[in-house]
C-alpha cells in the first residue's frame, strides 16, 4: 500500500490508508486511546482500541480507515514501529509553541527543529528563496556560485575568518560582492544565494558568524533607481510567497530628510520611526558616501551616495547601491580610504577592461524571515546558528 | 529609448533601436567598417560609415536601424562610449574557442570569463541547477541551508580546512551530509545547493578545494532503490535542461558483476568500460560496505552495502545510499572504524530520538557540467577555481 500524507486524509474518506511519521502525542482515556502522528505535511489523529506504550518520537507506520465525522481520524488502526527512540526527547514537541529557552533548544536542535511551528519557518523560508529566484530568472538573471575561500581579507579587515590553506593563509568571504560585480562583465545580470561569513565579536540577537545571503547585481543601469526597481520586484514576490502580501510602489525617502539631526547613519530607533511614518516598506536613499563601502557610486552631489536601504517593519532588510564602474574611480576610492589597490588586483582587472554602469543589493535571509515572523533573534530563523560561542550542533 | 537585446533584433526589423554591450570585434574594409557588439544574449553586427577607433571591450551604446536583408545588421549606427578600457584585454575574446592556456585564462578570469563560449557554460549550469530544484520541489522536498562552519573534523580527518574561530578551532564542512540527515527528522525531504570544501593535497584535473555540491536526503524509504528513483528523476531533468536529453529507466548493474577481478572499488577505466557496455547512464549498486562512509546502510548481505554510484559517460557523477537510522547502529559503525561517538554528539542526537529509514545522494556541479560539455578539467566549469596553488582571482 502506498503511503498517504496527513494532509491527504480527507480525500480518502472511508478508505483504508497507510500513514508514516512520528508519534507526536498520545492520550489515554478510559475506553479508548488516541495518538497523534506527525509527518512532513502536518498531524493526523489515530484512534486505537488497545493503548500502545511507546515513547514520543517513535517512528511509526499506521494502517487504518479514514473517518471524517465527527472529525477527521483514522479508525481500526494497526500500528507498526519503524524505529524506536532510545529515551524520551529533551523538548516537548507537542506544545503549540516551544516552551524551552532558546539556548536549550539550540543545544538540542536536531530534535527541537522537529517542532511543527519551528520546522514550518524553514519551509516558509524556502518559499521566499524560491520567489526571489523566480523574480530574477524572469528578469534574465543567471544564478552563479562564487568562491568562499579568498586570498585576501579585502572587505573590511577585522571581521574576517582566517584559514590554514596548505602552506599559507586564506580567508572566508564576507560577501560575494567583488565576484558578483566581476560577473556583470560576463553575464550582465547575476545572483547568488550562499553563505556569508563574519567574525562578529559581539553576541547579540542580530549578529551571526554565518548566514545565508541573497545577492544580485545588474549592468547597464541608469542609476540606483533601476536597482531599486529590481529590489521592489523581489521583495514583493518574497512577501507574497510567505503570505504577507504588500503592494508597490514602495515609498522612497531621502536619508537627509529622515535622519536624526546631523547623524551620519540611521540608528535602530530611526528605522522604526521611519516605518511608522512612511509605511511597512520604505526605501531610504542617499546615504552619506563616506559611510558606505568604497565601491559605492556617489550621487549627483558627491557627498551623498547612491546607496539605499530597504526597511521592512522597522528594520533594514536590503542594502544596495549603484557601484563605481571606471578603473580610475576605483583606484582613487581605494587610495582615499587608505586601502592598497594591489590587494584588489583580480577584482580591478574587470574594471581595466570595460565595465558598464551597474549596481546591486544584498538581503540576509534570517533577518528577512525574522521580520516576517516577528522573531527578532536570528537564531530563531537559522537552522544551526553559529556565533562566537556556538559552533555545535 | 528602451534597450533591446541582440537576440531581439529580428523582431524589430526596420525600426530604430538601442543596443548596449561590449565592443567584441571590429573590421575595417575600404569603404565601410563593421563592429560586433556583445551583450548578455549574444552578438550583433553593426555597420558604420565612419570607422571608430576603440579598444576591444569598450562598453558601448549603439543606436541604429535594423536591417534583415541580406543579413541581420544595424545600419546608420551612432555609437556612444559608456565606459572605456584602460588597455587592450589580455585574452582574445572574439575567437570561436579560447586559444590561451587554461592557467593564463584562470589568472585573467575576470575578463576571460567574458568569452561567449565560456560564459555560456555557466548560464547552462544555472539551467541544470534550476532543473534539479524543480524536480525536487515537485516531489515535496524543502530547500535548506546548513552551516559550513563546523566544530569538529568529523568526515574524514585529513582533507579538512582549519579556521581560527575566535579563541578556538573550527573547520569547513566537507559536505552537508550530517546536517541533511538530521533534517530528515524535521522535514523528511530536504535538499541543499552550496559549497563543499576539501583540502585536497593533489593538484589534478579532478580535485578542487571548493565546489558546488547538490545534495538531497529523504525519509521513509524502503531501500536505496527509492533514492535511485529520485536520482533518476533529477538526472534526467538536468540533462534535458542542458540539451542532452536521455531517457529512463537507467540500467542498474551490481558492483560485484562489473568490477575488475576482486578489486574493492572502481577505477576510472572501469567506469569508462561500464558505460561502454551498459550505456551513457548506468547505476552501479552494492559497493563493499567497508569502502563506503560509516553512515552507509549495509545491504541484505552485510559486506555489500546499499551504496550506489550513477555513472555518466564513463564517470561517476552521483554517489548515494540508504543510511543507517538506528542509534545503536551508528555507535557500532563509528566504533568499528575507530571513530569516537563523542565527537558526533549533535549528529547522533537525531538518531537517539527516532529516525526513519532514509537515504540520499550528492552530485558535484562542476563534474556534472564537465561531462555534459566534454571538458575534463573541473577548472573549466568553475567560475573561480580554488586548489592548493590557486586562491585568486
Amino acid at each position: 500500500m502506498e503511503r498517504v500524507l496527513s494532509s491527504e486524509l480527507a480525500a480518502h474518506a472511508g478508505e483504508e490508508v497507510l500513514l508514516q511519521g512520528w508519534l507526536h502525542r498520545q492520550r489515554r482515556l478510559a475506553n479508548v486511546s488516541f495518538l497523534v502522528l506527525r509527518d512532513r505535511a502536518g498531524l493526523a489523529q489515530v484512534v486505537l482500541s488497545e493503548p500502545v506504550e511507546l515513547l514520543p518520537e517513535t517512528v511509526l507506520e499506521v494502517r487504518g480507515r479514514v473517518v471524517t465525522e465527527p472529525q477527521l481520524e483514522l479508525h481500526d488502526a494497526a500500528v507498526t514501529v519503524l524505529s524506536a527512540p532510545v529515551e524520551p526527547p529533551p523538548v516537548e514537541l507537542y506544545r503549540p509553541e516551544p516552551k524551552e529557552t532558546l539556548p536549550f533548544r539550540l543545544d538540542h536542535a536536531p530534535v527541537a527543529l522537529r517542532h511543527p511551528a519551528v520546522r514550518d519557518r524553514f519551509a516558509l523560508a524556502a518559499k521566499a528563496v524560491h520567489a526571489f529566484r523566480e523574480a530574477l530568472d524572469g528578469l534574465g538573471f543567471v544564478e552563479i556560485q562564487t568562491p568562499k575561500l579568498v586570498g585576501a581579507a579585502t572587505e573590511g579587515g577585522a571581521n574576517v575568518f582566517r584559514i590554514d590553506y596548505f602552506e599559507r593563509d586564506a580567508y572566508l568571504a564576507q560577501s560575494p560582492q567583488l565576484y558578483k560585480q566581476v560577473m556583470v562583465g560576463a553575464l550582465e545580470r547575476v545572483y547568488e544565494i550562499g553563505p556569508a561569513f563574519r567574525a562578529e565579536p559581539h553576541e547579540t540577537a542580530r549578529h551571526l558568524s554565518e548566514f545565508t545571503s541573497l545577492d544580485a547585481e545588474l549592468g547597464f543601469i541608469r542609476d540606483q533607481r533601476d536597482v531599486m526597481a529590481v529590489v521592489e520586484q523581489c521583495a514583493l514576490a518574497m512577501l507574497a510567497a510567505v503570505g504577507q502580501p504588500a503592494s508597490g510602489p514602495i515609498p522612497i525617502v531621502q536619508f537627509r530628510d529622515v535622519r536624526s539631526g546631523e547623524e551620519p547613519d540611521l540608528a535602530p530607533e530611526d528605522e522604526r520611526r521611519i516605518c511608522e511614518e512612511h509605511g511597512e516598506l520604505v526605501f531610504v536613499e542617499g546615504f552619506p558616501t563616506a559611510k558606505r563601502a568604497f565601491y559605492t557610486h556617489p550621487g549627483p552631489e558627491p557627498e551623498w551616495s547612491t546607496g539605499f536601504d530597504l526597511l521592512y517593519r522597522g528594520l533594514e532588510i536590503v542594502s544596495g547601491s549603484q557601484r563605481l564602474h571606471r578603473y580610475e574611480d576605483y583606484v582613487a576610492a581605494l587610495e582615499s580610504r587608505g586601502l592598497d589597490p594591489a590587494s584588489f588586483e583580480g577584482y580591478l582587472e574587470a574594471f581595466r577592461f570595460g565595465m558598464p554602469p551597474h549596481g546591486g543589493f544584498a538581503l540576509g535571509l534570517p533577518r528577512f524571515m525574522g521580520q516576517v515572523l516577528g522573531l527578532h533573534n536570528l537564531r530563531e530563523t537559522t537552522l544551526f546558528p553559529r556565533d562566537r560561542n556556538r559552533l555545535t550542533p
